[in-house]
């Protein structure tokens, strides 16, 4: 599905190992309004501390992308390739090189093979074509085993837009914040301001709710791009239409997260936590994120074994308000735990045949209060220790 | 080394496989000056309910503990069981069953197998013996590969008194508090009040500055009795003889905190992580547990991978103050980053030849203030994925 204006480019420009993407370019015809959500992380990559000055007037019409190096951790030198990617880029595009932004992924520590990158950046402007967001999402893969796409359609004032967006994730995927990179392309006209916030919440219900290791990278960014090409009444706040945007952004990020996820560095398990009846949200967000990301919770996910007393021990360490005679869990609708013990029963039977299952869910009820959260995550198993073992070897 | 009036006891019960010790007990011929540091987990087994209510008044005369099972997560049942356990081996004893603590490891949310408790604590009380600490650190292993004991001797007045522990740990440790079991004998006459401080100061800087997963159990338990038998005469507060118990528990509970991490679930590395220079002493502390904690630098430790990157974007995220370009890093005595960028010359090839040790330093430099701290950690290797994958089968 093309989204008006918007062309796409993929290259080898030999930063990774021969044979594979990793030079890509994302190009709307027209300046587009922008919106950006960046890593929280206290060290920042040069490319994320470009773009956020770059996207501070909500503006951008191109972006760069590399993966194979982060260009983070390079002090002084990473700052100045990331501009001058940014500047070639903007002279083979004939366009203000602000108007560029960058994005990097994959080693830290390492400085960008520039020779490389100016040799393949005229090839990157000369392949751009409106089908190739699928080339993107491929050039953008470190440990990813599939490109993740998604994309939906939505009508105002009579008129079809669209959003488009890909993201790479894999591991240090925790939020908060995108926690890996996420690049959105609409064809909707849309006031600034608005976009901002839609895409904040956004993210907030999507990247943000996901984790598969807790680690929170230096080079996260998620990024939307609105050009108004599809000729749009201009979508306005407190209107229906921008309800429609929101629901629409959310729904295309949640399922980009979801495939995140699914393609969790060694992942074999794609599992919901569900925590309710807690005292607050944030309690039952803290509660729900700390199962998540317990080791031995998501070890045992891997082994299928329904050890139900280390996720009330995560939620006991969480930080949470818990009675841990009031607590029930239960592993998809087999309930494990009643009052706080075991439910007996063919509860282990049950339960262990629902952990067997590639998806399930696991739905932890403090009977306290009206807080709720969700977050989903992967299990930890013996490739995900394999795979960063070796990561730069 | 025998503590003087202290008796251990250690037996088969059946509550793990065959052929391995699983219930213990120990035993002071007098009560003891007792103090106890218990998990900060809000879901706690019941013995470690029951012991936080014995304890309260500083007096102790007996510990039963098993392994095998945590008895927690077993509601009113396990209170009951808790409470009988103490009640067989206080009429063994012939003391009041106020005087005697208890403490379980193993797996969570199992009821305690009691026909075998209760036809195992007569043999338990008879072979008590004055040499058996031994004995009791084999029986409180779970997944442990090795006992872990340590014992120093001090002198107060003249007098020669001991102090002798033995801890458990292996999985789920992590700050704060014990995070795992250890009991603690002395001989030694000394002020309740002296001792609780220089037991919680100790813990602080021992069993508080190791992580291995960073799961904090329901069950986490550290305790020392000291009964006044070496007759010497009351070490009281703000005395040299104070300075030196204190210094000598310390000593005695790094050393058993330090073969927790060694004996680390699948662990292969000993890892001491220093953060210094950070703005305050808990941000020092914050950066380091962070780095300690990080799956993706433990994997990297696993694969001896100079992943530095890794670890800036844990100090990153811990939420310490950091500036990126003031950062320095050593693994061992090479630095890897100078200013926040890579050092180069032949630091990455040194910088591997450091990893390849069994037992090595991270330094991180944060050139901002006078705060600085350590912790111990280990790595995350196959073997931990597997042993707790398969943890209840």
């Amino acid at each position: 599905m093309n989204v008006k204006g918007f062309k796409f480019s993929a290259v080898e420009a030999a930063i990774k190992k021969p044979g594979r993407l990793d030079l890509a370019l994302i190009f709307s015809e027209v300046p587009a309004v922008t919106a950006a959500v960046y890593t929280t992380n206290r060290v920042k990559a040069a490319p994320v501390l470009l773009s956020m000055e770059r996207t501070r007037d909500g503006r951008g019409q191109a972006l760069v992308v590399n993966s194979g190096n982060a260009n983070a951790c390079t002090g002084g030198q990473g700052m100045s390739d990331a501009v001058e990617t940014a500047a070639l880029v903007a002279e083979g595009l004939g366009i203000h090189e602000d108007l560029v932004l960058v994005a990097s992924t994959g080693v830290i520590g390492k400085t960008l093979p520039m020779e490389r990158l100016r040799a393949a950046v005229p090839g990157l402007v000369e392949g751009m074509s409106h089908a190739g967001l699928d080339g993107v999402a491929r050039a953008i893969m470190t440990t990813d085993t599939f490109p993740k796409t998604e994309s939906v359609t939505g009508e105002a004032g009579g008129k079809t837009y669209r959003i488009a967006g890909m993201a790479k994730g894999a591991g240090m995927i925790m939020p908060n914040m995108a926690t890996m990179l996420s690049f959105l392309v609409s064809d909707a006209a849309i006031e600034p301001d608005l976009l901002r916030r839609l895409f904040r919440e956004a993210v907030d219900s999507s990247f943000n709710v996901i984790t598969i290791d807790g680690d929170t990278s230096t080079n996260d960014t998620a990024l939307l791009m609105a050009n108004g090409m599809a000729g749009n009444p201009l979508i306005r706040e407190g209107t229906p239409e921008a309800e429609l945007f929101g629901r629409l952004l959310q729904e295309t990020l949640l399922s980009l997260a979801r495939q995140i996820v699914r393609d969790g560095e060694g992942a074999t398990k794609f599992v919901e936590i569900r925590v309710r009846r807690a005292v607050s949200h944030s309690d039952a967000k803290r509660a729900a994120m700390a199962v998540a990301n317990s080791l031995l919770v998501k070890t045992a996910f891997f082994g299928q074994d329904a050890n139900w007393g280390r996720i009330l021990a995560a939620v006991g360490y969480s930080g949470s308000e818990i009675d841990q005679d009031l607590v029930s869990l239960y592993f998809d609708d087999v309930r494990m735990v009643s009052d706080g013990v075991f439910a007996g029963g063919d509860a282990e039977a049950r339960g262990t045949e629902a952990l067997r299952k590639k998806e399930f869910t696991v739905t932890v009820d403090l009977g306290l209060g009206e807080g709720a959260a969700t977050v989903y995550t992967s299990d930890l198993s013996h490739d995900y220790v394999s795979i960063n073992a070796d990561y730069r070897t």
